[in-house]
C-alpha cells in the first residue's frame, strides 16, 4: 500500500502529510462514531494525517463528530495534526431576514471561535488556524493580536490563510512575526487560476506550501456536461491509460501535485476505496507535456 | 456638534483631519469672496481643517477664489491643511483640436504647476502635493527630483498620490526618503474596487491613510435608477434607521470610514448643513454585519 | 547616418544597442549566407550590435543560418551580443497527434537547449538566455541552479525573461544573485498591456530594461481594418507629418522609445533600409500630447 509522505508546510512550519483528509461533509456520511473512528485510522494507516476542518463546516457539527470519535480514542490525537478555519458568519437566509453572512476577523470574533472549535473537537489545541476568507474589513494588526495571543495560551501552533490574494497574504504576514504556513485555494482542472494569477508563484517564492481544495470541482469533473469538462474527461482518461492510474481522481492529484508550489491535496470522500485511490496517485510520474494536455483541454487553446 | 478629529495620514506624516472640505466644484456655489470665507470658518470650527484643491480644477480658478476668500482673513492660513495636485494637461476639444488631454509628470511641468497653485492660493507652503493621475510616461526618478526641490525650497511639506495602482506606488516609493502621505483613490458604494484589488492592501500595510474621493459617486447614488442603485438606496435607508441616521450620506460615510485602512473622506458639497450632517456620521457605529450588506447590496450576490 | 547607442539593460548587466536585431523570420529572408554576413555587418556598422535568437525559431533554424553567416567571418562574433531563449518545446500537430506545444524549464531541459544553440550558432557563448515563455511549472530552484552552471562554465554571461508577469519575475530573481537583466515584451500601439498592468513599473523600479517585441504588431499596424487601427494609421500619419518622420514605423519606435522604463525595441525585418529608417527614429523628439495621442487613438476615450 501506498504511504503518503510528511512535508514541512512552510520555513518553521508544520510537517503536514502530502494528502489531507477533508471534513466538511462528514455530516452527510451517516457513520456512526465508531465508523467515524474506524475511518479516521484507516487514513491515518495511510499516512494520512493532517484533518482539515473549519468552524462554518454545517455550522460547527462537523467538528462536533470528529470530536465525538476522537474522544472512543484519545491517543489519536497525538498521531494527527488538526487544522481549523475561522472567519465567516454564516446567518441563515429567510424570506424576513434582512441580514446577510459575512466575515469576521476581530480579535474578538477569532478567539471566540478557535474556543468554540476545540470545544467541539475536544481537544486544547489545533496545529494550524486559517483566515476561512478574506475579510474586507481585516484589520492586519487585531488578527495579529488574536494569533499572538492564542500562540502564547497554546491554542493554536500555526497560522495560515485560505483564499487569500498576494495582496491581503503581504499584508498579515507583514504583522506576524511567524510565517504564514499555507494560503488554502481552490486548484483543479476547471478552475486553476491561482496558477497564473501570482498567488502560487507568491508561495513557491516563499516557500510555503498551498494546500488545494476542490480538487475535484465538487464533482463537475465527473458529471458537467460543458464542452471544457467534456474535453478535460476525454483527455484525463487518456493520461490515465497512459500513466497506468485506476481512476480519473488519480490523475487530477498527480496533476495538482506536480505544480512546483509543492501543493498538498485536500481529499473530500468519506469512501475508505476513494482515499486509497488518491494515495496512489502520488505514486503516478507525469510529465510537463502531459500536465499541459490538461492545461489546454481546459482551456480550449494551445499554449501561446 | 460633533468634532471631526485629526489623524495622522502616514508614518512622520501630517494630521489630517477625518473629513476633508473638497474644493472643486467651488466654482459652481455662487458665493462671493466673503461666503467663502465664511463657509471655510464654519468648517474649521467643525474641526474639517483640511481642504482639496488640485491644479485643474476649473482650469485654476477653484484655487483662484479660495485664494480670495483667504486673503481676507490671512490668519487662518495656520488654521488649515492645503493640499493640491498637479499633472493633468487637460485641452479643450473642439472640432479642429487634434491635441488630447494628458499628462504632464516631468520635473519642470511638477515645478510649474506647484508655483501657479501657490500663486491663485495666495500661499507660501502647501501641506500636500499629490500627482493627480498615474502617468505613464512617470519617470520616477524626475518626480523625486522636484519633490526634493519643492521639500528643500520650503514650497510642499509632503508628497501623495492620487488613482495610483499599487506598482506605481511601489515605483514611486522606491525613489523618495520620505512615506509617500495618501493614495487619493474613488471610494463609494457603486465602485470600491480599491478595497478588493490590493490598493487598500498596500496603503493599510504601510499605515498610510487612503483619502476617499467621490464618496457619493457623483450624487448618482440618490438619482440612478440601475438596479444596483436601487438596491443600495433601499439597503441605506434600512440602515440609516438602524443606526439612527439622519441621511443616507452619513451611511456612507461611515461604511467608508469603517473600512480598516482607515481612510479620510473627501466632501465635495457647499451646503454648510450637509457637511454639518457628514461630520455627524463619525459617531455611528456600524458593524461588520451592516457593512456587508451594502457589499451584497451592490454586488447582487451573497459573500462566497 | 544615425547611429545607434549601446545602453545598460540591468544593474551590472551588459551594454545592448538600443534597437536590436531580430532574427525569428530570417528563414524567410531567401537570403544565402554571404549575403547574411553582409545583412548583419550592415546593422552593425550603423551600431545595431545586439541580435535577439531563440531555440524554437524555425525549430532552430534560424540560428542555423545566423551560425553559417558567422563562420564566414569569425571575426564578427567580438563586435555583436547575442541573445538567445529557451523553453518552449514546440510538437507538430496533427490529425493524430495527441500531444502538446509545451513549456520546458527544468534544469536538463535548459542544458540540452542552450547547447544545442551554442552549437547551432557556432559560438562559445550565449551574452544573455532568455526564458521564453513563463512555464506553469517552473522550479525557480532549478532555473537558478541551470543558470549558475552555465554561468560558471561561460556558456552564458547574463540571463533574463520573456512575457513574464510580475510575480513570476519577482519568484525567479528571487532566487537568483544576479538581477534579470530584462523581460522581452510586447508592447507596440494596439497592444501595450504592459504599460498599465504593472510589467513595465516593475521593471523601471529594478532599473532593467525591457526589450520591446512585436513593435508593428506583427504587420497589422498597417494592414488591419479595424477602427482601432483605422484610427491609429491616421493619427501615426498625422504625427509622422508633426515629427519630420519618413515613416509610420519611426513613429512607432519613437513612441515606444519614450517610455520611461527606457525600453530597446527589436527590430524583425530583413530589409537593410527599413533597419536605417528604424534607427533614424532615434532622432525624433515626440512630446507628452503626442504620445498620448496615440493611447488615445488606440483606445478610443480620452484619458480619465
Amino acid at each position: 500500500m501506498s504511504t503518503v509522505n510528511k512535508v514541512l508546510m512552510a520555513p518553521d512550519g508544520p510537517e503536514f502529510s502530502q494528502l489531507v483528509q477533508g471534513y466538511w461533509r462528514l455530516g452527510s456520511w451517516d457513520m456512526d462514531a465508531q465508523a467515524r473512528l474506524t475511518f479516521l485510522k484507516q487514513h491515518i494507516e495511510m499516512g494520512i494525517s493532517t484533518v482539515d476542518h473549519a468552524a462554518i463546516y454545517d455550522a460547527g457539527h462537523c467538528e462536533t463528530l470528529f470530536g465525538e470519535a476522537l474522544k472512543l480514542d484519545p491517543s489519536i490525537r497525538e498521531q494527527i495534526e488538526i487544522v481549523s478555519k475561522f472567519g465567516i458568519n454564516g446567518i441563515a437566509t429567510s424570506a424576513t431576514e434582512k441580514r446577510v453572512s459575512h466575515y469576521d476577523s476581530s480579535k474578538a470574533g477569532i478567539l471566540a471561535s478557535t474556543e468554540n472549535s476545540l470545544r467541539r473537537l475536544g481537544v486544547e489545541q489545533l496545529d494550524a488556524l486559517l483566515v476561512h476568507r478574506p475579510d474586507f474589513l481585516m484589520d492586519a494588526d487585531q488578527v495579529a493580536e488574536a494569533f499572538n495571543e492564542l500562540k502564547q495560551s497554546g491554542k493554536v501552533k500555526h497560522f495560515g490563510v485560505s483564499n487569500f490574494t498576494t495582496s491581503q497574504f503581504d499584508l498579515l504576514q507583514s504583522r506576524l512575526d511567524a510565517p504564514l504556513i499555507t494560503n488554502q485555494v481552490e486548484f483543479n482542472p476547471i478552475n486553476f487560476d491561482v496558477v497564473a494569477d501570482g498567488t502560487l508563484d507568491q508561495l513557491q517564492q516563499h516557500r510555503v506550501r498551498p494546500m488545494a481544495w476542490s480538487c475535484l470541482a465538487g464533482g463537475a469533473i465527473f458529471s458537467a456536461q460543458t464542452e471544457q469538462v467534456k474535453r478535460l474527461r476525454a483527455t484525463l482518461s487518456e493520461l490515465g491509460e497512459e500513466l497506468g492510474a485506476d481512476s480519473i481522481d488519480q490523475v487530477i492529484y498527480a496533476w495538482i501535485l506536480k505544480h512546483p508550489s509543492n501543493p498538498v491535496a485536500l481529499l473530500g470522500t468519506g469512501n475508505i476505496k476513494r482515499v486509497k485511490d488518491a494515495a496512489a496517485a502520488l505514486t503516478l510520474k507525469m510529465n510537463a507535456e502531459q500536465w499541459y494536455r490538461v492545461w489546454v483541454a481546459s482551456k480550449g487553446v494551445n499554449v501561446p
